[in-house]
């Protein structure tokens, strides 16, 4: 069974969730989880894993690894809007991993970096490749709230907040800033005309996708106007590479594009799906990225 | 580098942590990390991880995995007689794991039963055996608050929830119930005299030892009085063999002995550690237990 498929098994079965849990926003299926605080304001809830030879090569400096393992959990706050606040980790250590002074370190420098103090974890050793986990609570924005994958409207303006493609090999993939200042300043500026926004951690052909199931919208991306990482030759890449973690945003049509973000397109009306338009042929990228 | 090693560097970088995090109660080093609520409360967090061959043995019913993973954590937040809340978890599947819907189902299932409902989580897939990981959000107790290890007084006396020892050959370790509703009713019922609970997961000498630190007073416990699990022939073994999952607790001497308590020695002025007196003879037990 592919990731997908299961995540659609455990969506299905997490619509019951609801009723167990009368402080629950948002269950599984966007980028965090959020739930209702006893005295008001909502946390938001994510977690990622970080495994040694998937998401990293060898000989990857162990700074790298702590940073990127803690920068994908405060980009999936960031792709909410929110403010990272704390943060967990745990690790399963390769047997005399010589290097768990250091990685600690440097998780909780990068932790602190983006406000979310590492203030508790587990540590284990076994078998096999470093396997680090991230946990990060947030805040959602205080007036706009959480923002969904599910807000896109037809008409709105599709944009994304940087270049796409070849984050792996250009090593970006190790060093990207979470976008934690940008979603909240566009939180700040365009209140309710800010519909979504999901982090491109799979691509913008499968995240796209995603977005559009989940707003019942149709995402139609102009080709030309992908905007690709140096290097990367063929708008393909740019939508299926993969790790790009900038955001992806609708914007309710007729407003200014706030500064930071590049236009790609816009949501219509039409079965739910991401489309990008390449001369005029129409290619379905639902299925363009990492399906990990 | 010994886990034990490594996490007293941890716990030594994280001493400026209430600095970073105006927030934070308690750090790392207890069963459970505390954060000031916003809107009040104390929040409790804590994440623990289960790994294939290390916690279970091949074999192992799919239902018993998912029920440790959720046990273990939601074991953490009884220790601090708290309430759990919420779950996330991680799962690391194996190339072409054919049970994941099952095991995301009895995870969820846990989750639920001790009131925390999964509502979120990472699924990825990579080499090596199944390893999951859950981290549990709870709600310390509003009237006495979260029970730390460090509050031990010379003079408490020292208890137990349950019998002790053989807790893998015997099952015990993927059947355990969590022990919340005790360490509740303890808080309910003892107030300020509850002086401190850790739940035994690495055995008593052990996790005796590290509330003797933490609280800096010597425990001395009575080997006849330590309560066996059928079928554990030794004293040594019922404090070393770990995975109990049931609570140390320290009480203010003159309190009359809470049901489903077992008295088993008292606390002492003195070098920080966890004595035994085996017929007159003390015997240093703070390194009996499972590092791991």
């Amino acid at each position: 069974m592919r990731e997908s498929e299961l995540l659609e098994h455990i969506y299905r079965r997490s619509e019951g969730l609801a009723g167990a849990s009368p402080d629950l926003v948002v269950g599984p299926g966007d980028d965090c989880a959020v739930l209702r605080q006893p005295g008001g304001g909502l946390l938001l809830l994510t977690v990622d894993q970080l495994l040694g030879g998937v998401h990293y090569k060898p000989g990857t400096p162990v700074d790298s690894i702590a940073r990127k393992a803690v920068a994908r959990s405060v980009s999936d706050i960031a792709a909410m809007g929110g403010t990272p606040r704390w943060a967990l980790a745990t690790a399963l250590l390769p047997g005399n991993y010589p290097h768990a002074d250091e990685l600690f370190d440097r998780m909780a420098h990068w932790a602190t970096r983006w406000g979310c103090p590492l203030i508790g974890g587990d540590i284990g050793s076994g078998p096999g490749e470093l396997h680090l986990t991230v946990t990060i609570g947030g805040e959602a924005h205080p007036d706009r709230g959480p923002v969904l994958r599910s807000g896109v409207k037809p008409g709105d303006l599709l944009c994304v907040s940087g270049p796409l493609g070849g984050a792996f090999e250009s090593g970006h993939h190790l060093d990207f800033e979470p976008r934690v200042e940008l979603g909240r300043r566009l939180c700040d500026t365009l209140e309710s005309d800010l519909h979504a926004m999901i982090d491109l951690s799979d691509g913008l052909g499968r995240d796209g996708a995603r977005v559009a199931r989940a707003s019942g919208v149709r995402l139609v991306i102009d080709a030309e106007k992908i905007p690709r990482r140096d290097g990367v030759d063929s708008w393909r890449n740019a939508a299926g590479d993969g790790e790009d973690y900038e955001l992806l945003v609708a914007i309710a049509p007729g407003r200014n594009l706030p500064e930071g973000l590049i236009e790609i397109g816009e949501a219509a009306e039409g079965s739910p799906g991401c489309e990008i338009i390449d001369s005029g042929e129409k290619i379905d990228a639902g299925e363009m990225g990492w399906d990990h």
